[in-house]
């Protein structure tokens, strides 16, 4: 859709010449991405930045967001994701587009070509990869079967389908715990299944999530069956310690078992620990001569959007030390 | 000075009880430190947060940041500071005094104790250091003589000073371009020395400086004299390499020549790099147990806010896995 309030140059800028040269290419435009984006934009480098879906990445899909220093009372990851694109649009040689990478050529050449599905060729000297995690799938036939009518992995984004319905929530992580809390703002009630018997979660939002009288836990739980005609309307919970079993009236599921690689990049060939997260120095640098890696797409310890920030960053400073000095 | 708006809640935070015992101490309270602080308070710690000066550190110092992603259009150093601050006060776990660190007693122990200029003693099971670092002297006789009185390290707290006036910046790296460019919106004439020949900044700072008309940059210069009655009225700068000398009327003179690890911590055995700099794994773990280092006065390649921010993190989450599983 095209906005006719733009200018000549915001139009510019989303539709490159194929044949432009660019620095450096960053891949993902979540905290990590956008921070390398602004770290090479202030050393004057000029920038693809490369997303398939809204700038923000994850970020924006997330509920609530406090563990990032300098916003008081946290931040909807929606509002942060918008911060971070408008403090990009500073800086002018910064060029996002809007586009899915498909392949990588001559990626250990001096000159390396990202394709992307609309059949773009873009040429860098650098790659940053910067694509963050993916929700992991359960990988059941309920999920497959009602993506987008009941089964959802983003709570924020799909809460508005349920005000005051009963929901559930798959999984005892950060996120899950996180997700449930911000559903029970709006939903009746949201019972949360875990196939452990205790929250793994920071614990000042286990506490809220374990006190919440509108979020009910089933430990050592699965989610076995899930009935409906057109949508998800009743999910059979199973105790996989006793065997016992409840079907609830649930309209919603999301699912929040965990982040996992996007498997399109593994094709390409990067170091990888044996979860799939790229391995780097301290430097931000893969195996390969002028690819570098930021943010949870890592193999690292902590991931935040404080470390991704970091990270991205980092990568930029490197870029421009290995190749533009 | 009491501020008598002060609620009880308030005064009572700012004084805790002597014999109070807090799972971790961390010292200062810049990005670092307060992004540690987040940290260990959303994973429930009792945390001291130590500052001799105001908080947000360094950072309250600064002209104007715009290198850490979510703030459009950059931000006041201050404000930044200000908006840290601010979210730690949603963490009722938190502890903030303002004191000096004096001696650090039973280092090595289980349960360390931090003793500070007011005579207080404070009993932690870690510490995570996150001072910061100190503005370098360039250990001349005019700074002793003038601190104060036209010598400054702070462009942003003493601009004030010398609206319409001339002043000077010795130094040419990234501080010292940012201090000359935030100046030359208030002063007359802002003249740079420096004492090599070129610019050693991030390129977008040292273009907007070496075209800014009100801008004069030394080369291969030192100033090799100061002049003044009761304050600085004129300085003499000198051409290291053909010696030719200039007098200059300026009124203020601000020093950027880099910044060093405060002295104060070098007592303590903790393994610093040759710089002074001290020593970390990826954890922020020190060679002391239960010491970590978080931020700028870490042996590290990029020190940021963004860096800064995403150390205190790790450092506050390795506190915890450490003792407190």
């Amino acid at each position: 859709m095209i906005d006719n309030t733009q200018t000549e140059t915001e139009l510019e800028r989303q539709a490159p010449k194929e044949t432009e040269r660019f620095d450096v290419a960053i891949i993902g435009a979540g905290p990590a991405g956008m921070s390398a984006a602004l770290g090479a934009a202030r050393a004057n480098l000029n920038v693809l930045l490369i997303e398939k879906a809204l700038p923000g990445g994850e970020t924006s899909t997330a509920c609530k967001i406090s563990n990032y220093i300098g916003f008081p009372k946290g931040i909807l990851g929606e509002d942060l994701g918008k911060r971070m694109e408008d403090q990009l649009n500073d800086y002018p040689t910064i060029t996002h587009v809007c586009e899915s990478v498909t392949d990588i050529l001559n990626i250990s050449d001096k000159e390396k070509i990202i394709k992307t599905s609309l059949d773009s060729e873009y040429k860098c000297q650098a790659i940053i990869f910067a694509l963050g995690l993916e929700p992991k799938r359960l990988d059941t036939n309920f999920e497959r079967q009602f993506l987008g009518r009941g089964v959802s992995y983003y709570a924020r984004g799909d809460v508005e389908f349920h005000h005051e319905e009963d929901v559930m929530v798959i999984g005892g992580g950060n996120c899950a715990c996180y997700a449930a809390d911000y559903l029970s703002n709006f939903v009746n009630k949201v019972y949360m299944v875990h196939s452990k018997d205790h929250l793994r979660a920071v614990k000042s939002i286990k506490q809220s999530v374990e006190t919440n009288p509108k979020i009910d836990i089933f430990w050592d739980s699965k989610v076995s069956e899930v009935f409906g005609i057109d949508r998800v309307e009743k999910a059979k919970v199973e105790n996989t310690v006793n065997s016992q079993h409840t079907w609830l009236d649930v309209k919603g599921i999301f699912v929040y078992v965990g982040r996992i690689p996007p498997e399109d990049i593994i094709s390409v060939e990067i170091d990888t620990d044996e979860d799939g997260f790229i391995i780097t120095d301290e430097f931000m640098r893969t195996n390969i001569p002028g690819i570098y890696a930021a943010g949870d797409i890592r193999s690292k310890q902590v991931r935040q959007i404080a470390t991704a920030v970091s990270d991205g960053m980092i990568a930029s400073i490197n870029v421009e030390r290995d190749f533009f000095r």
